[in-house]
């Protein structure tokens, strides 16, 4: 079953806007009681990390976007055995892979764990493997760049490997997100000590292989992937991760793997280093202040950005730990109109109104952060499942800026309707049940606006707008 | 000329307590108008970068602290034609070299620029060179560490290569500096473009020489060190400063030679970097947080840090830049009772009262920085005399926190006296005249509150604190 279809447009712009982020109704701290499973990591033993069947066969295949435009895809996979053919099949229908494409292939040692080989190759259509351990995946490209380009996206951060993670991940694969968009903190390997610790990042593999090897999941770097780790002596940030989850950074004229950007659909995401230099002068600082130029609303019209440290957050647990970035980088969200920020780092939910502290400094301005219509609204997703369990208190009182929040897991889903709607929704996991919690339609920051200009042009002004 | 001796240590126990650096007057803006020498960089067939006599004669001469304690410096060296014999030899007293050292040599590529060969070598006494070629030097070692160890630091940032930096230079070689604390942007060579980066990264090491090589320079990166060039196809960070300019990170145990501290007589100098990560969670993170639970005040009374980009700083220029780093380190500082925060960047020069803003948040709390008598002084002095002039708008009103500034070159010197008393000065270039115009007395954060308690103590229980 190998499909490679180009994917349907649905061109809905709505005649109706919908007010959803308006300031003013008060904060709301959910009262929900959740039923928690145990935030223990499943054994490795357990089914969803079973090693595939045959010699050396391909497993933890997973894929990303590879380039800037949607046209092409990196995908990954590990033989564990041997190197073997470096090759790829793929086609556009099913039996019929007349295609094929070569990768790279690297192995590492961390610590004394020798990985697999891990193979990376970039393509635009796929079938993995040759010979008895051959595997069939299949993946659907994406709609070409187009402002109504309808495309949903799925969020999820702070995974991990726990029976939770599991939920977490299951729910995502019922809610027909068609690109995982990762907030950093994978496998959480680095609570293990020694040799384990390259184990478990295979194990998360193989366990995220169900839905990665079928879209392409987006990557963003989170501090469990800094790993250092001098007791084995293993120093260099990053390593397990830069080597098993690549990006198509080069693409977007980014110097560094851990921030880039891509554009998908209507969609143009942009993906920050939380643990990288990004002040003033700094690469990550230069690159963003380039790239954000370079976004067009006209065909991108969903500008998103993803990090791991959330710069608004009114959990106790990392409560202004993003203030660095913030301080950088606020002004510049809030004059690009960015739409959603998405983070993880903090394991509850949270969903902010469009707030701002760009006017405050340190000898006059404003005091707090205050409401301003040009500001993101900003989303932790922490609640991915992973074995350090929830962060269940938060500030009393709620701050102003805090619209929504609750301790539970859950993941969320952000249906692009056309260049004016998306309709979003956090899916708690509910006793297993995957129960969609905050709902909000969402207006585009540039063209709900250019919308409401263009009605309110017409009404005072009817003749000269004529050409509208 | 070669001397090995041991510094004397003057014990002056200073027996008032001089009340300096209180709050409640009014901050300076000092009106003084400078008349300023041309802010261009010398030719480079100026004498002060004049090329050593003799065959591949070793140049570019600079020593900096070897270790933790400063039992050691590393000395560098570039021979421009050859790698030449990579051995030092030295003595303890002229003429009487019995001691030999070999270190290591690297080249490199800048662009088409070849740079010569530089040697860096770790010693503890020095003469360098052999042959016809061969140049003396010497130095004096520092006293061991020791709370009352009198010592003379001098202060000097963003200098590069002008009539205003030969005079800064000038100025600091007569003020009794010991050992410079250099806080970031050197040469400035990223202002030429090509080749003439690496010429220029050369005729400063010669135009420095003159202290550098008798004397140990501690080095702090700044932004002109990061000299990311894509058309010249250079794109790695801090090349050229990290090839010529080495510091002994190892030996405070950091894995970065961008941020490391050393222990020298009476102070321990922290060295940060402005432009690498350092967010929770990052390398540089956990070392600060590390070290400074290391630092012990009774041994080194003085806890100084330095860094590029100021946390504190009221000019026009560069206002609230440090952000960042601020909302990540302040409350360390201001929990260890740092005595002294130096850092360049801003063209000016500025000292601040004991603030700080560790009680911001932003949804509660104080809305600015407040008087903090456990808070350090932050002294800007990014006034070294660089060619792209001086910073000279300074924010009206002037901040709360803002004791004295002014927009001049000039150097600061530091004279620890004692474990409680330090007398300071900023040293003003005033038509090539070396003038100390912002004097202050600084009592030690960790001693002298100690004897404060001490003598309250003492008035309040004097039978209890006879044990004292």
């Amino acid at each position: 079953m190998s499909k490679h279809t180009s994917f349907l447009r649905f061109l809905v712009l709505s005649s109706v806007l919908l007010s959803s982020v308006s300031y003013g109704s008060a904060g709301i701290t959910s009262s929900f009681v959740r039923s928690e499973w145990p935030s223990i990591d499943i054994p490795l033993d357990n089914e969803v990390f079973a090693i595939p069947k045959g010699y050396n066969a391909p497993e933890q295949v997973h894929i990303t976007q590879g380039d800037y435009d949607g046209k092409a895809v990196i995908i990954s996979w590990v033989t564990p055995k041997e190197s073997g053919p470096n090759k790829l099949q793929y086609g556009t229908s099913e039996k019929q892979y007349n295609f094929s494409a070569e990768g790279t292939t690297t192995n590492y040692t961390f610590y004394n764990y020798k990985s697999g080989y891990i193979h990376h190759c970039l393509v635009d259509g796929l079938e993995i493997g040759t010979g008895d351990s051959a595997r069939e995946f299949w993946f659907q490209t994406p709609p070409k760049i187009d402002p109504d380009a309808s495309y949903t996206f799925g969020i999820i951060g702070d995974m991990g490997q726990t029976y939770n993670s599991l939920s977490t991940l299951e729910h995502y694969m019922q809610s027909g997100g068609q690109t995982l968009l990762f907030v950093g903190d994978l496998s959480y390997a680095d609570r293990y000590e020694n040799n384990d610790v390259g184990i478990r990042w295979d194990s998360w593999g193989r366990f995220i292989e169900r839905s990665a090897a079928y879209q392409p999941w987006i990557w963003t770097v989170g501090n469990h992937e800094i790993e250092y780790m001098p007791k084995m002596g293993e120093v260099r940030p990053f390593r397990n991760y830069l080597t098993r989850y690549v990006t198509p950074f080069a693409a977007s004229k980014s110097t560094s793997p851990l921030w880039y950007s891509i554009r998908r659909a209507s969609a143009h995401i942009i993906v920050l280093s939380s643990y990288s230099p990004f002040v003033t002068y700094t690469l990550q600082w230069r690159w963003l202040k380039e790239e954000l130029t370079k976004v067009d609303r006209e065909k991108t019209p969903w500008l998103i950005v993803l990090m791991h440290s959330p710069l608004y957050n009114s959990n106790v647990k990392h409560f202004m730990e993003g203030e660095s970035m913030r301080a950088a980088f606020e002004s510049w969200f809030v004059q690009y109109k960015v739409d959603l920020i998405f983070a993880g780092h903090v394991h509850a939910y949270e969903r902010s109104y469009r707030f701002s502290n760009i006017h405050y400094n340190v000898s006059s301005g404003d005091r707090y952060p205050i409401f301003d219509k040009s500001a993101p609204v900003y989303i932790t997703v922490g609640d991915g499942g992973n074995q350090e369990g929830l962060a269940v208190s938060f500030r009393d009182p709620q701050p102003d800026y805090a619209a929504f929040r609750e301790a539970s897991y859950g993941h969320s889903t952000l249906e692009l309707k056309n260049r004016t709607h998306a309709l979003y929704h956090w899916n708690r996991n509910d006793d297993g049940k995957k129960v969609p919690t905050d709902s909000v339609v969402f207006l585009n920051q540039y063209w709900a606006s250019n919308l409401q200009r263009r009605r309110k042009l017409k009404k005072t002004n009817r003749r000269i707008a004529t050409y509208l």
